[in-house]
């Protein structure tokens, strides 16, 4: 089986964003497997400011390190 | 269609803290990607203290991440 | 015995995440040591969105201790 | 328009420290840009610990930030 | 008197984890020097899911300064 | 007037924890800066679990900074 998280490396720093979401998602599905309770929570929480920030604030940790791995992309054009 | 993050690098240390703002609001827009539940919510939570300094801790974050992108500005005059 | 954390290596960034979470887990058995009452917490937190959100933090602060003690797996293919 | 944040530079590690105060509420005016407003929740927040200690560590977070941005004011007397 | 934190040293990453633990707990000590206290509180907390994660943050936190410290044990077998 | 802050060095870990835990206090002065008010509030959040680990948490985010600029105290026996 193909690995979800085979690198920290992207070609752009929004693809590093995207991976930082996917690197917060992640660890929510590891705590709750169930899809259909996750999908139940979900118009809950997406509709709670205080979620929406914490949720925030899990990618902007993600962040850090994914451009730290990618040297904060600097040899990009 | 043009990148939202083409690049970590900015002239200068109010445009990174301007960058690490938009930061912490995309990841709110990937939650919740519908507008209209946006604007309802943002009222609510700007008038909210733990929102707001929850909101700040997030571009804080981020911020470290963008200054240390630019090399903290050290060769800005 | 041997050590539930003999090193920060691991061979992939997948199990390097998978250590963050172990790393995140280990902290809540130390504070709470009663299997028992972890068990039925469980249930509880796993379907709350702040407390699954507050979980995925702790993981990425993990992460990011991993990922720097892995060099953030540059060598890797 | 003089920039409110020309540089991360302070001679001093308490002005350091003031600047994370500045760093840290920024966010806060940018979220929540009507004074009034904000000087209406000030009492509030002023007075709960919950908030007082959030928002000291959205200040310990920038602090990192600019501690680092002067190499720790390392070549002070 | 013996310090209770002459280093940040540790001989594996068990041990810098178990430093990480004890760091964490010390300034729980310092808002809180009553004992009696401490302990009136405990079996609370210990049975909250939100405080577990949060008390494992700050031990995540902690940690990452340890392994830094410490090189992240790259030099142990 | 002496700063409260003249540097960030301290000769051991131990002393560098508490310059954390200072860190910490100072910015709840700058939000709060009315001791009677602190001094009431104080007895209500040293009760409170959250408040504590919450505030663990700050003094662990302003003692990785500490460390840091002690280079981890690396030279001390």
């Amino acid at each position: 089986m193909a690995s979800w998280l085979p690198t920290l490396k992207t070609d752009t720093p929004e693809e590093g964003y995207d991976l930082a979401v996917k690197l917060a998602r992640v660890a929510v599905k590891l705590t709750q497997p169930d899809a259909d309770v996750r999908d139940r929570l979900r118009p809950e929480y997406a509709q709670d400011s205080n979620a929406l920030i914490a949720a925030s604030q899990v990618v902007a940790t993600h962040f850090a390190t994914v451009a730290a791995a990618n040297g904060y992309w600097q040899n990009k054009p």
